[in-house]
């Protein structure tokens, strides 16, 4: 999963880099974006279908929970 | 302190409610953008500071130690 290189598109903007959407896309949509404790972004639907997977982080594989991410505000 | 209202520049793109600085210029000149558990973002300089004069969110004021947050990396 190369999720690390894809979500770099505009350095200082938010995407999810598992489905790719944009912020407004998220937000728009009912989602949140959560950040996990190692600091990395998701959509929180993205980050929740995956932690019922494996329960890593999806960008960097450190050990992930579901009480180790939170969303953000912005 | 109306940190809040003034980090809603432009939804989805990240500065610093404190410093006002945008991301590039954060990490132009060395510093990290942070998270708190709370999920307000910061520079890391700003969120330091702030700190050490008080241990609450600069945002939402709730209690927030050295240890309540993490750089993201986006
Ligand atoms: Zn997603
Ligand atoms: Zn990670
Ligand atoms: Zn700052
Ligand atoms: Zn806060």
């Amino acid at each position: 999963l190369e999720a690390n290189s894809t979500a770099r598109s505009t350095p200082g903007t938010i995407s999810c880099p598992i489905c790719l959407d944009s912020y407004g896309e998220i937000v728009d949509s009912g989602r949140l974006v959560v950040s996990t404790k190692c600091g990395h972004l998701f959509c929180s639907q993205c980050l929740r279908d995956s932690l019922s997977e494996s329960h890593t982080c999806p960008t960097c594989r450190k050990r992930l929970t579901h009480k180790q991410y939170h969303p953000i505000y912005i």
